[in-house]
């Protein structure tokens, strides 16, 4: 395996800011260099600079040239001596309730912020209001005691977009190495948290490989590692098994778990007339158990006591939507809303034991019924973050799922939903590969930041009026520099260009909009 | 140059469908047969056929096996005979007014319809209905009196969606085999309409050899040619010049014409605060010419007489929008919405003489600013059909624009748009290549599509429907040959799949959720 894994920006330099409550905190930014404007008037020559933007970065360490990386050793501990001085089961949420701000908490709301106050913005994210939202259950940061390499950040309505990358390999398919250089990528190029789905051999150990070289928080679907313990027979899965699956995680470090406690046995043929049936794995396997014990399933009976063993860690637990809807047929029918109903008397439960938590949403849902999924799960779990996969909004374009999902989730995003779970070009054909984990990573901070902007996000603004402006300044690298992927950009544009022209071949020296567009300043009245 | 192209999709059929008021029209469309499901219940093994699903149809007789394609003698010419029966100057709108339902008028409603009669769904889209809408200016059926080759088609906010492709060369790119080759491409893809945007060299024989071997309607900027024969000096541009263009492009047979004539001098200036100032090319030659002689432009001032020029062939005008933001930060803006303002003047002009017309808008517009665009477009422009260009809803992605206008285009066509057109990775970069256009094409398919199910235009789902039942039941070839994509739905899958498992790589045998809700059926209470 390669061992040291590093990034480079273009005109990017990696900047810490620090804490005010807690000095020590440093949270690293990327600093984007802009060349100047270059104004010619009537025979005179300006030049005005173009302030530096700040982008949000996961990329972690690895984008630090400071920082020296060996994958068999992990990155630095970042969150350790802050652990250190906390007592198992005092999770954010427990601190928050009594006011206590943690460093987590100052953390993310540096990291929101980004350079706003030195902009002069106004924003409503304090260290307050961060330690509010986690107190009332609005907002979670996923940072299990056990992953202390892993920087804070925060799941929230009032917060940035956030966006999810899923990786994973499965009995047929790829190893560990590929799987923590997905991890690696999917932080690079802006994936704000990473759930590792692994069903195959050695999850165990892929796990462990990609929590101690993960900048972000890590989730997993537990029930996927107990279904490889009972040879994948869903019958012959118990609660011990279960529950001592959770334990091995929370002691590696995971940060939230999926777990399907919302499937009632009461509910499970609701799904009966549906054109597609259950297509969450975790879903179908729990609805088989409850049917063959004609039990209610014990994620839902022993609930309290996944609880306290989440506590104890502060690992947050997403109320995963096993009867989402796998077409847009089955959008918002009776089975996905009886599930959530429940999910909405757990995420109490869960807040009870300060337990951080989150709810899953689907799926596949036409543009129409999308905003009924936001307001009743705003309404029915009492302003817990939502987590959507997508949604999809046509069922016709596979190999394009990525894009009918980012219309979705643009949306979603829009309404209110806190995190984006990506969709790649080879959803429903095919594992992704770490150039689909790219496409599908970008397109999501699309549909994220397409949401900020709609939803009036402090600052979100900024990025796209210095790309703006750089394109009609046809400082061409500037533009380049500061896109979601630069080397795509770079790589398209020089298909058939001359970078340092100020014309391209879109509309050859004469058609240029904007050249013409500039000409007009010098267009004096009758001359 | 390769005269004969055709085009093979799978486990499809050309069929034709005849009219009823003109039973001599036949209207093609693609019959994709599917396999039977397999039902095993109980040891028993049941067969269920599954309906073939008829799909919108713009590939022409390219997908005809028995129709013999040589382009150099260009396509038959289908309206031909219905052409010969009319005066010059009878255009669509005019039979409409009268009530008459013209040939072309049936062959979109059936055209629209698909197979919904046979599948017992009821339909808004009667040839009535069509004739009623042309008359009141709320739908356009381009269709030039000398493009007899095109098959109709309707564009309004009451049909479905449609999409458009733009190709062309510059001065410094591609030649004339390669913009025909794309024009073709567009037409299996499903481009609807196609805009030859050439501003290079051999203008005419190129848009010459696309006219005459292009199915649907094709649109130009007629200015750019103009602009070409004063060698790119907006200042010597005159009404003569641009009417002769104007006269020499109806004779080839263009369908309709992109023409700026809502920029008026007087609201020029509302531009100058802009960020990204003027970017449509023919917005910004106009601009330059009425500053430059501090005149009213000549496109707005013999608005009367382009009407005159166009009625005389049945050339539908496309009332470009110069003034459209190229930024989010310009979007909705006093000098987007004063230009509309003119041409909500201008469309009814047009429609006294009976010219069909519709309206351009954005561009670049956030989430939250689309919906006053569709809003305020209805109000002034009286229900004239509106065509966009996305819109982008963030301007911090280029190469991968195809996705942040397609978030944008399909929202505004869930509100009313009736024509979207399409953005391909390259848009700000490059010239696209047929690759692009592909993707674009696709692309726009999904955003049309999504939006027609969200409008719930009759039949919609049927398509949907079909490939999520594929997609439950595994068959596999079935979900690819419904996708918009065959070839790449196929492509994917195959990089890591074997095409008749009952399983696929993503979850290996024991995982899939399909298989396991499958299974529940078997469950009986108890056991």
């Amino acid at each position: 395996m390669e061992t040291n894994i590093k990034f480079n920006y273009p005109s990017s330099e990696k900047v810490y800011l620090s804490g005010k409550l807690y000095p020590e905190i440093k949270v690293g930014m990327r600093k984007v260099s802009l060349t100047p404007t270059i104004i010619v008037e009537g025979g005179e020559r300006r030049v005005e600079p173009n302030d530096p933007v700040y982008v949000y970065d996961t990329s972690g360490p690895y984008s630090d040239p400071n920082v020296e990386i060996d994958l068999e050793k992990g990155l630095p501990k970042l969150r350790q001596s802050w652990i250190d001085s906390r007592k198992e089961g005092e999770t954010q949420m427990y601190f928050a309730k009594q006011g206590v701000i943690t460093q987590e908490m100052e953390y993310v709301a540096i990291r929101e912020n980004m350079n706003c106050e030195e902009l002069g913005i106004k924003t409503h994210i304090t260290p307050a209001f961060v330690c509010k939202e986690i107190a009332e259950g609005r907002a979670v940061i996923p940072a299990n005691r056990k992953h202390p390499e892993s920087e804070p950040m925060i799941i929230g309505t009032n917060f940035l977009v956030k966006i999810n990358t899923n990786i994973g390999n499965s009995a047929t398919t790829s190893g560990m190495q590929e799987e923590v250089e997905k991890a690696v990528w999917s932080c690079k190029w802006g994936g704000d948290t990473l759930m590792d789905l692994s069903t195959g051999n050695d999850i165990h150990e892929t796990r462990e490989w990609i929590l101690r070289n993960c900048p972000v928080p890590v989730g997993t679907v537990p029930m996927y590692q107990a279904f490889e313990k009972v040879n994948g027979k869903a019958e012959d899965l118990t609660w011990e098994i279960f529950r001592d699956t959770l334990i091995e995680q929370c002691e590696q470090g995971v940060d939230y778990f999926t777990i399907h406690c919302g499937i009632r046995l009461q509910n499970i043929h609701l799904a009966d007339t549906r054109l597609t049936g259950i297509v969450s794995r975790g879903g179908s396997i729990i609805s088989k158990w409850c049917k063959v014990h004609q039990k209610e399933s014990f994620l839902y009976e022993h609930f309290d006591d996944i609880c306290d063993i989440c506590a104890k860690y502060d690992v947050a637990i997403s109320l995963g939507d096993g009867l989402r809807p796998g077409s847009t047929y089955d959008a918002n029918d009776a089975a996905q809303f009886a599930e959530l109903d429940t999910m909405g008397e757990l995420v109490e439960r869960a807040w009870a034991k300060n337990v951080q938590a989150f709810i899953e949403g689907p799926g596949h849902v036409p543009m129409h019924k999308i905003k009924e999924n936001m307001e009743r799960q705003i309404e029915k779990c009492h302003g817990a973050p939502f987590y959507t996969l997508g949604p999809l909004v046509t069922d016709i374009a596979p190999a394009y799922d990525h894009i009918t999902s980012a219309i979705g989730a643009a949306m979603i995003g829009w309404y209110g939903t806190a995190m984006l779970c990506y969709v790649t070009p080879k959803e429903h054909l095919a594992l992704p590969e770490k150039e689909d984990v790219r496409i599908g990573v970008v397109t999501y901070k699309i549909a994220a930041h397409a949401a900020d902007l709609a939803k009036g996000h402090p600052g979100a603004t900024i990025r796209d009026n210095a790309l703006s402006k750089a394109r009609y300044d046809f400082r061409w690298k500037d533009q380049f520099n500061l896109a979601l992927d630069p080397e795509r950009a770079l790589e398209y544009y020089k298909s058939s260009n001359n970078v340092d022209a100020n014309y391209c071949t879109m509309c050859g020296p004469n058609f240029c909009a904007a050249r013409i567009s500039h000409s007009l300043k010098s267009c004096q009245e009758g001359k």
